[in-house]
């Protein structure tokens, strides 16, 4: 018995309905508005989003499975010989109020590129994935603690694989025009094909696992923090980090800028931007203080496991 | 006596100086701040700031003289074959408090990309341009007035100007993503290079006059708005529209992305996003208000000369 496709959209699916629940509870106050939309060349998806919550100022937890033909200029810039696609996934951003909430993101996935003038066994396929976390001060204990999860969740799948999707997201969760990470990091992973050796049933099960981490991972985040007192200062640093968070995902973010690029849904691309964001030209925090100290922290190949 | 690198310099240097004079004077309140940079590989600028003052929120008006070893990935994407270059230009973007006075752009820049290993005579040079005016809330008639404008500064130098460089703007101010151009356009050109019919001294002389022309173009447009009263629904909706003007600047505008690509002076060219900027999910006037009327505007081929 292997993987189908609708295998994997249905486990997404699940994982989307219960993230929404399990966010719901954990915010208390605000539900989760659903948009279901279609894609003209084929499938669709089902936004879902939630603002002015009592812990959560805006959300987006957005399913997708789309498929059709696949236009050479993107089968080229994707390195496959295929004429057809198929994708499905999960992706999260969560921005909190409260400034001592980091914000965070998630992302699973699965694409299968496909050749329809050959047989179909030269489809390609893999999956693809993420949780990182961004925060607007960061708690070094706290960032130690999401890296020990995300560690748990790789170790009971292959001992392997933090050592080799922690940097991945240094490296892919990075500000070059601002020599920053976008934040603490996390894992990231990308074109993860099955092989005899890692046969499609455990990179899927691993993928699985990290959907299903994500909400407990952000309670564990977010609990300690949401009741913590801030005024106008913390504010406006979470302003200024909010639009370094909008570069990010604009200028660099693989996902947002191929979605736009081949007609995806706007509103739910961009769902994963802040509902503010402030630029001041130049600012630099006061050496010694809470935001100089973050920014000593956003730089790559910091072993949070460790410090 | 043909046109050398240090007379547009020099000229391009003095539009910034009367720029920011009639800028100051202008705000009454606020001073323009200057920094100084150099970069490594050849050359620097002149970045100059403007914000919170009576009608200016933020602003910036950069002049920058900058050249070096052009990379053939470079080369590539200029379609020149060259390992050299040399580039000069006047790069605006002002926004006010007030939700009424539209956001405005003004770039004009000069390019020659030069082979070392063959006769200078093989340089490649040309200019570049554009003015464009992006409302909060569209205003017709000051829009029609904004190209009348526009159009009497080309028609001085060739009838044929104003149609031509007009739709350019259309097409280049414009969100695929969102279907809407960024504002009421304006005009832009690029690559205009000296011909016999076109000598250098007339494209650069109308790029100097499109700089002069700048400062007592923003201040009739800015004048009779900057103290009309206006109220939380008009922030909100300025918010928004910033939001989309963030969202063209990152994801779309050719100069900024070459900026941050090649490792420009990041703090200069993200000088151009405003203060703060919204993003609310699926945001949609009612319809018949005046947020919804300025959508209408929002887009290509609207002869504001004969509206």
């Amino acid at each position: 018995m292997t993987v189908e496709r609708s295998d994997i959209a249905a486990a997404f699916r699940g994982i989307q309905d219960s993230i929404c629940a399990q966010l719901e509870a954990l915010d208390g106050k605000a539900r989760f508005q659903q948009d279901p939309w279609a894609r003209e060349e084929g499938g669709g998806g089902l936004t879902r989003v939630i603002a002015d919550g009592d812990l959560l100022e805006k959300g987006g937890v957005n399913f997708s499975e789309v498929y059709g033909p696949l236009s050479p200029t993107a089968a080229k810039a994707l390195k496959v010989e295929a004429d057809a696609f198929y994708a499905t996934g999960v992706s999260i951003v969560l921005h909190a109020h409260n400034p001592w909430v980091p914000t965070i993101h998630m992302n699973i996935r699965y694409f299968e590129a496909t050749n329809s003038r050959v047989t179909s066994s030269s489809a390609e396929r893999w999956f693809g994935g993420g949780i990182d976390l961004t925060p607007v001060y960061v708690d070094v204990p706290l960032a130690k603690r999401f890296h020990e999860r995300l560690k748990a969740v790789c170790d009971a799948w292959d001992p392997r694989l933090y050592a080799e999707y922690k940097p991945w997201a240094d490296d892919y969760f990075f500000l070059p025009h601002r020599e920053e990470t976008r934040g603490v990091g996390g894992i990231f992973y990308d074109r993860v094909t099955p092989t005899a050796e890692k046969p499609i049933e455990r990179i899927f099960g691993f993928t699985k696992e990290l959907g299903l981490a994500f909400a407990p991972l952000y309670a564990e985040m977010a609990t300690p923090m949401r009741h913590r007192p801030f005024g106008p200062r913390e504010r406006e640093w979470q302003l200024i980090r909010r639009g370094r968070y909008v570069e990010f995902n604009l200028v660099h973010d693989r996902g947002t800028r191929f979605g736009l690029e081949t007609g995806g849904r706007t509103e739910s691309i961009l769902m994963s931007l802040p509902a503010d964001a402030r630029w001041v030209y130049d600012h630099r925090p006061e050496p010694g203080s809470p935001e100089a100290e973050t920014l000593a922290w956003l730089r790559k190949g910091v072993e949070w496991i460790h410090v």
